[in-house]
């Protein structure tokens, strides 16, 4: 019987720029370029707005894939969903996450639900759309017809949704205001929370994690409304959302399983531990025998009531460090830890991602065989 | 029969200049001014050259306590051992641990080692000693006195060494070339490392971690060569090593225990663990019945070869955030995930403190009763 | 006849605590503690929220002077007027400019207008009222008794107002929401430009600079509506607005005298030297015969629009150093080259002070005689 | 009569990667590829050894030119020489300053000397003798070489000498300690330094500023030999020095002048003055007719004895930002503010680039016609 088998690589980077090690996996056949959905990639830079080691990465990656692909470097980025997360603080490890996604034959005799993939898009949206209800309703939708693609029909079956959504520029502004409409703010850098945060409410709707009925002033605001598998990331180059679920099918014959918790503050180390515990792995998951860990993705951020379980935090205070430096450091420090290595994907800006200043946690792990 | 109490408090501070905690604990009786041997701190500066929370605190602290103990500020500076450590990246917490030594009498039945605290200093040193064998030789000398004034015969039962030492200045540095000698080096910042190198080896010398005979080349080289319980801290305002030994005696009747372990790396959740079980306590400790955590003192540093287990770690090559910075709200992270609080003591600059890239951590716990 | 006269001492400093250069005048007889009016000090914090440089450059000052006034040290902070600005960035060297003001006895066929000081007080606000006409009007009011103060009526002779000016803590907004109102903003943050806004509004209302119909809605929005010579600062310590104003008076003995132009955007040499060339001194005044400059008192800002003469800056996108460093450094290194020295009172968040982008530049010389 | 003319051509860019400026002026004819020598950017990056934008910039150029020169991404890379200088503080900038040359024809009557350009290679160095004499001696073959190769042979009509020198990684170390050799220094940030310095030293040899007998040990201690026209910039990806000399020369038939002048320190505004004034433009040289400003280039430093014209600045003792993001900011304020434009080339890390403290400023001016 012909299904399909989801695969995921992790691989060290030496720099934004560096490539070769996904170029060797591709090389010696391990990967096959043209089952590649989407690369989520950690570089080192600040994670801000003047972040330019994602898109130095994409570049890259776009550059080294196109000859391969026999496509031009637009028309890989249009073909490979990009993720690319500033920020490694601490102990954060530079690497990229490829997954891969190929036609396969059952084995006799394979049970268990199996890691798959979904991917969707939305509409492009307008401007004054976004950060609102139509971004919400649409991605709702998107993220349907993702789990249709990965063949998840239960939302318990997913653990992870990884959105690229767009923000606003001064030109979209004007384009919006040009039509007698109001964006939801004028700032770019606001935007973007606007954007996650709208994003992030679409998947929760989607899953049954809230009521649907969510109204614009609802977002950036009623923080008890979240979803606890959403993880939103927003671009300046799409004016549509991109959607990836990561869930477990019955259908998939993946040599991998994912599962997830959630992290209710920053230190948090239950939620670790039982996203481990979830998949089969333990505390210190190296010595695990049989299965291994591949990789944790999590999103941080500083508790906005500025303090942790009773005790004051300086972060959104700190004129000198970003809060969502210190964040991806501290919540990074306490993940690698528990996973016992830095190469985990931690990204800031976790708008309705999780309760206030919590945030989704999921694992991947390779099943023994 | 008479012997002697250690007390530990730790108070939330709102600011380094905010004293209002210990006053109101001096005010209820809780604390005896004339009993306060030492007080660390944790300041929300930036831990470097110019973080002047550190004496912007203590003079704060010695404004206060001035008219409480019949002192000028400037006694009171000399009377208590003020130890600040500036830094609280990610999530820890500003906070003051207060130290007090006093007489008590010993109860009938009272068994076990508990916590006994001891301090001792070396003589003034000349800038040339600084970060040199006869730094070593002094500071060890001093622990051992310092050992004898706690009451603690047996290394083992010692299980923090915190040390205040010298830094160079461009007038000390003239100075010992006016005497024809050459100082370890001519920078202010680069000498805060060598004292700091030096005097942790003088702990390992005194507890016999290492063999005496260290020589000069051997300080900021041979990180092989440290202490598993020494946490050095350098400062402008002396030219002799303050040390203050913690460590649990069988003459003390205080309600505290402590104990340690030794962070391999900067990653290392078992050694956080190991620390808390070391004093009878547990993942979580705030679950722990009867026993509870004090504080946790740590030393943190990015690992001098750019890794960690493995993968590349970026702290030493970020021109916006010091890795002093990166390390602490990392190891701050991770401590604060399995003690529940981020109210701990993560200090940075771990030379000679600990293996490279790791450090002590030890944990104190109020006993049961 | 008796009349007043206004004295002006620049003071260099080694850090945020050094009080010696000000105690050693006033123990040289050169300054009478009882005739110090206001302090305005340039600190070597990050002039941010977190910057404890000017708390503690306070609480040093009162201190050293509580015993000289027979006051305690609250008393101090209530009499003098201390106005820190953090950030000494670039070549900017930390100092202070103590003013004075004393009766003298004026010398026969002295002529011309001299440096005149005034100080005045608005009522308290109700937390509401920051940021709002309100603030406007009565800082309009506090500025006109500040000038009779000075001796001062024309306003073409006023060339520099300092306000201090009250913030919005969250303890604030709740009050003002208990009582049915809502504040202009609910962000300390946000609180501090609404705050020096309206009060930089305040002050060209007074001078006549603008007409006095201001509305709440132009704050922060009319930037075509500014003082060309408010210097505004916010503290969290006050709940009135504190007005110093500094002009020339025919009634005053000064040996100094104050002019100013105004930068019209961050690169504007022209009006830096128009203000040396106000006072008497030129380009490079060190060379100038006679006439000595004491100091000069800017406001810095990154222009909204994200450009300087047609030229892209990114200063606003920079997520490692905030914008109001970067506008400091980059300002006081114009005026700096200009005046010939870094010790200069450069400050940022220059809301409605001087057009977008740019700022007031005051200068005040010594009299040759 | 054949002869060569020099073009240059100031392009502003919208970030790191953004090549569109360049492309239309090679669209427009304005730009022959094959005449570009080299390219000189000012990034927005920290310019720090974690600035990922000058790498991405050189990816991108070299990508958009291969396909006009009809070579591969790599051989463009090896053509011509790019230098990019990553920081943009304050006011400054991002902008690519072009360089071309081409063969052209004398028009009858023109007379002077005008801008003219060489290049020339040095041969590769062990890594043993970066920051050495054998640096020092090589770059001063490749000065001559490069004046040869720009018709200039009096070094007073040399003007400005940008250099791209290699560094040590620790591979390089240790192959240098593989033959038994030891490396000036073990610290790659460390050996940039002496890489540049060396080569400063190698120019002022060159052109006869300093005796040809400059010690290994004089590297980075004899501030006093200086070049007061060398601009160096290390970089990873070389082992042998590439050299632009320019210049003006009788030949030249270009449309451009050079000039230049040395800060003594970084607020010496009457150099900059000068350096306007050298090539026939003044103060405000927007205001000048028929002359017009190009560019202008500098480097700049935080003074090393912590002090500028006997005030203290505080740039090397700053945790929080680096000297050199400072230094930029503040020389680039001044330069700016002289100039009338932010798109000005201000770089970081002068040493033996003129004096302590100081550095080279040049001016490149269209000639009026």
């Amino acid at each position: 019987m012909r299904t399909t088998s989801a695969g995921v690589f992790k691989i060290a980077t030496t720099g934004p720029g560096d490539v070769s090690g996904l170029m060797a996996l591709i090389g010696s056949g391990a990967i096959d370029p043209k089952s590649i959905l989407a690369i989520l990639g950690k570089t080192e830079g600040n994670g801000g707005v003047n972040d330019f080691t994602r898109e130095y990465a994409v570049a890259a990656l776009c550059a080294a894939l196109a000859p391969r692909l026999g496509l031009s470097p637009e028309e890989v980025e249009q073909r490979i969903a990009f993720v690319m997360s500033g920020g490694t603080e601490g102990v954060l490890s530079p690497h990229l996450t490829v997954f891969t996604r190929s036609e396969a034959e059952r084995p006799a005799g394979l049970s268990g639900k199996r890691l798959s993939i979904g991917m969707a898009h939305t509409r492009d949206f307008l401007p004054e759309e976004l950060g609102r209800s139509a971004q919400i309703t649409e991605t709702a939708k998107a993220v349907k017809a993702a789990m249709a693609d990965a063949g998840i029909s239960d939302p318990a079956d997913i653990h992870f949704v990884q959105i690229k959504c767009p923000l606003l520029t001064s030109d979209r502004v004007e384009a919006a205001s040009a039509r007698g409409n109001k964006t939801a703010t004028t700032s770019a850098y606001a935007s973007m929370a606007y954007s996650r945060g709208a994003s992030a409410l679409g998947v929760a709707v989607a899953l049954g994690e809230i009521a649907p009925d969510v109204r614009d002033e609802d977002v950036l605001r009623r923080y008890d409304l979240f979803s606890k598998v959403a993880s939103t990331s927003s671009g300046i180059e799409l004016m549509h959302n991109v959607v990836i679920v990561l869930g477990n099918s019955a259908a998939s014959v993946s040599e991998f399983e994912i599962g997830h918790a959630v992290m209710r503050d920053a230190i948090d180390s239950a939620a670790v531990i039982a996203a481990l515990e979830s998949v089969g792995l333990g505390f210190a998951p190296q010595a695990t025998n049989g299965r291994g860990l591949v990789n944790i993705f999590a999103k941080a951020e500083a508790s906005p009531d500025g303090s942790v379980r009773g005790f004051r935090h300086t972060m959104l205070e700190d004129t000198d460090i970003s809060s969502t430096r210190h964040a991806r450091a501290a919540v990074g420090g306490l993940i690698a830890g528990l996973a016992g290595t830095g190469a985990v994907y931690v990204s800031g800006g976790a708008e309705h991602q999780g309760p206030a200043g919590g945030g989704p946690v999921a694992t991947i792990a390779r099943l023994s065989d």
